[in-house]
Parts: C-alpha cells; structure tokens; sequence
C-alpha cells in the first residue's frame, strides 16, 4: 500500500479539523495508521532571542492546553489514533525529527496555498516540505478572513 | 472519497516513474480519476526574455518528445490514464491553470525535498504549493547525484 504510516501535523487552530479529516480520511483508505504532532515553538524561538523572564510556567500553561485541544481533536476524527505527540521547539525541525524517528511515510500538513499573507504566518507548509525525510502532503485550508 | 480526481504533473525526467507510481496508488486507493500534464516551459521563459531567432521547429521538436515520453510513461503505471496534457508556459501557472479547469482535487508532483540545489533546479514542488487551487502531495525523490 502507498502509506503504512502518516503523520498529521496540525496547529490547533479551528481549522485543524479540516486538515485532520483529509489525514483521517487517508488514514480510512490506505488503512495507515495515524499518528498527531502538535509543536509548541519555544517562546525564544517565536521572538527571536532570550526572554528575561522566566517562561516556564507559560510554556507549561501552554502544553497543557495544547494536549487539552488534541484530546478534543483526537474525539472528532473517526479513525483510530495511534499516537499523539506534543513537543517542543523550532516547528518544522520538530516535524521532520519525529517523522525520521517514527519512520512515518508522510506528513499531512495544513497549507495557506498563498504568497502574501502566507509568508507573514510562516509559511509552515512550505517550511516542512524543505528537507522533509519523506512525501508532503499540504491540504488546503482557506482562512476566514 | 477523499479525492475524486487527481492531477500528476511530471518532468519527464528519469524520476517521473517514481513520482506516477505514487499517483497511480493513490488513483487506485480512491478510485480516483488520474490526468497527468506535462509543462514545456516556454524557452523565453528559460531564459528570462525574449530569444532572438525563430524557436518554433525547437518547441515542436520539444512537444513531440514530450508526447513520445508520456506515451511510455502512460505504459509503465498500471492504472488507467483519463487524460494527457502537454503544455506550454510557465511551469506552476500552467499547473494551477490546468488543476482549476479540470476542477482536480490534488496535484501530485516530485519533491527533492532540499534546500541548497532544490533552489538551485528550481524548486517545482514549492512553486505549485504557493497558489495552488487544491491539495498538493509532494512525493520525495532521492536524485541519484
């Protein structure tokens, strides 16, 4: 079969369910399993330096409310999950570590599909696509705007 | 089904063959229909501006070794092909313009997954994902260097 493995990486924004049907949907016909990554960018990362403060509790704070939204995510999928991972770090080097690591056969990402406002967002589609270890597969969300 | 119709886009290269057996997967997998296109890229597109002797015999030349390449690439994947496409312009507009006409739901297309030469060759994969109409899965392909 053309994918025994895929992982979704998603943002936990509102349209991460659609970007989680297409991977469930793939998940259903290939019958791969699915596996979820959610990077949190560390606080250094998303602005550029060292923080002087201590950010601990923020990045625990953060965690917690990121597993708390895939369990809800994980509940609106109706494939089986086989795994869901929360990490740490710079987004698109966490995706391609866990993809080498659990040796998945593609990432299914989420893809703004635009120039402009996409490259203001960081374009995470385009990102995980350079030096991916595998095939990318980018669903096209159109953002409410 | 998650996709109903799918659009290959090939180089024609020696990787072609990978990149179609992706497809054609897929195309089964979904039961999907598969149109494959091929981009002759305009030579006053390659070479950023006009070229100053009559290049028609080159681009017909061109098109008939592409439509030679895709009739035995077509014989190499074994699923059934709906439609060939040849055309000419510029390689992602092309892409997108033939992806909205036929209204697919997933463009299918190789990835060298690399920063430093991806950019060098041109990075096709990344070009169709800015702008695309749809989903896009790029399929990883290790050149043989």
């Amino acid at each position: 079969m053309l994918y025994k493995k895929i992982l979704l990486a998603i943002d936990l924004t509102d349209e991460s369910i659609k970007v989680a049907n297409k991977a469930a949907e793939l998940s259903k016909a290939m019958g791969a399993e699915l596996v979820i990554i959610h990077v949190i960018e560390a606080l250094n990362y998303a602005y550029g330096g060292d923080v002087p403060i201590d950010i601990t509790d923020i990045q625990n704070q953060l965690k917690e409310t990121a597993r708390e939204r895939m369990t809800v995510l994980e509940s609106q999928i109706d494939v089986p999950v086989k795994e869901t991972c929360v990490t740490q770090g710079g987004i698109e080097s966490e995706i391609h570590r866990i993809a080498d690591e659990k040796d998945v056969d593609v990432i299914v990402v989420g893809s703004h599909g635009r120039h402009g406002l996409a490259l203001l967002l960081g374009s995470t589609a385009n990102g995980v696509l350079h030096g991916a270890p595998c095939d990318v597969l980018a669903v096209r969300v159109h953002r409410s705007e």
